[in-house]
């Protein structure tokens, strides 16, 4: 796209779509999780139960990229909400995270089936790492020098959002290092992100 | 987000968004349902009708989830057309009835395979008494002390809505009772809700 | 739904949440046709040209859906075009052809996998017609006594419309017919549909 | 659709969702491509990352398709951008490019299993040559003659655009050559497809 394009009137109906196609995105991946929740067929009515009950992990694992999903829904609408316009670097950076989100369903299934493997654990946290360090790249690039967000910016606040925006790929960081120890601790690690949004503000007021 | 971001102008923006994602969520959920009847390759031309036929548990569980989905997203507008602000709680409500909606698929396959299982009836049941009791604490979140809403609400109105709305979860959670002694009338007892809502009008109204 | 509310002024809002999540639903069933064509793992290099070729009823299939579901959708807008309110009753009608569109990625399959079965053909035509007679049906529930038009509905071209709509059903029932002789000649015979357009408003003119 | 309807003043709206519902299906054919990639159950811990590591060309063909689905989907709103009005040829070309755009998983799975074989290749550049060549003829139709665009369209600018626009189909078309060589080599000349739309600019500035 040319410098030309992100100035025209037309720019923020552009933008209302790069935003509603991200919304699709997100409601998609959001919603397919539960394909991935499967009973097979033709078991006895005896067997049933168990079987149910032994997908407990894959219940885990939908229940996590739902909320890890929904977190990154509101970082990223709350990361467009100050930018008025758009140009070419933008439009890749968002989809880049978009591919990062989509991507998530991969992890999250290896994460059902094998739940206390290393391996699924670190895949997990590295998209979702990738993916929260994509988004404070699209707030960095739309917020640095003013470039595509309104002049009347709260930049303090700003300055905190991406301090809490930092926490989530740290968060997750630091689970692979955790789970070098114990896939489990690393998984439980990430219920840090439940806090760190207070934490962060707290800190930063002092 | 912050309290001041609820009253910010674009507040109605936001939340058509909100109201965007949850469509999109229900389009999608509603529309994948059919991914779950599958007739199996290679099968000799004398076979395939005794197998089409023998679907029939899953055609049901379709129409089921299906007429849920549609009864849901009503009232989902319903619960949502009154309100004209948003704040972090009402997202997190409407992203928790979006989790059981999207779960959803999951038991109506169950109930498509397992149609006769009490724990078929049981899960669905639960699930989408979950959905419910979400969609009315969304409701009863928004308009208790008018903390969402329009001021000039019809309270009257939104009375009668609360209590159409409790008949659901009311209905499903019954029919778990009545799934002990035969998962089938238990499914059966479903039907009730295309009657609920113009009997609690009327009982109302006395 | 009450008569009050059809009659609010958010009225025109909530209608084009009717269409958006119909435009939604058609996107998603239009889109998943797609997961129907597939080539087992695994294959040696040699053998994979001619599964890949065999695939042919498939690619048929998927062409037929795909101009299926385009004709109906531009259908559905054709319908809701001059609707300006809704009540509770064009909304269950809409979700009834909404059953029936997101249904026919099934009977997709099966015209895919057993192309020259009967059967397959008989349930898609029979899918094809009671969608196209459910279309029928709203339009024809909406603009009966202007019940919910604009006034100055241009009553002659409706009509041309319902009649170019009623040979979409025709076709399909017909074809059920012929396909006791033929169920290939029976899905040509889809190739009407083509031209019934032209033919009806032509012999409308006379 | 009748000359007449292209022409009422609900056009803009019309042409909104015709567009809304093409980002729909980008969004979702872009969203499901991860389906593709699946680990089976039940394999021991130690198996796991010899698999996952295996799934290798499924990561590529992944990454191929969300970036080529990244690169229409901008394409496609450039080409709308200057349209205005639509008819029933609009509507039809888009819904012929949405046919291709919708079909990509396809070849992205058969490139993600059979990485290595020209047929996999071939079908992919044909694929995706098909989608541009759609897209070009979408744009050259609503352009020429100034039919369906505004009328101060910067000409100059459009002739860049449907030049740079032709270098997509010539790439893929130029890789089926190519493939007849080495398949890989074909594959990898598709990235010259990030400099195509920078060096049209150039040559024709000169």
């Amino acid at each position: 796209m040319t410098e030309a394009e992100e100035r025209r009137p037309e720019a923020g109906k552009e933008l209302d779509r790069i935003i509603f196609f991200s919304d699709a995105v997100f409601a998609i991946a959001i919603t397919i999780l539960v394909l991935d929740i499967r009973v097979p067929d033709g078991l006895s009515p005896t067997e049933l139960p168990a079987v149910v009950l032994g997908l407990g992990p894959r219940y885990v694992s939908y229940l996590i990229s739902f909320l890890v999903l929904a977190v990154y829904w509101q970082a990223h609408h709350r990361a467009f909400r100050p930018i008025r316009s758009y140009d070419g670097t933008l439009v890749w950076l968002n989809f880049l995270f978009l591919m990062a989100v989509a991507f998530l369903p991969f992890p999250t299934s290896l994460l059902g089936e094998y739940s206390g493997e290393q391996l699924s654990v670190v895949i997990y946290a590295a998209n979702a790492a990738v993916a929260s360090l994509l988004l404070i790249s699209i707030s960095w690039y739309a917020t640095s020098r003013h470039r595509l967000v309104a002049p009347d910016i709260d930049d303090e606040e700003e300055r905190i959002r991406r301090l809490q925006g930092l926490a989530v790929p740290v968060v997750f960081l630091l689970s692979i290092g955790v789970s070098f120890f114990s896939p489990m601790a690393a998984m439980y690690s990430w219920l840090l992100l439940s806090v760190t949004d207070p934490l962060v503000r707290r800190l930063w007021s002092r």
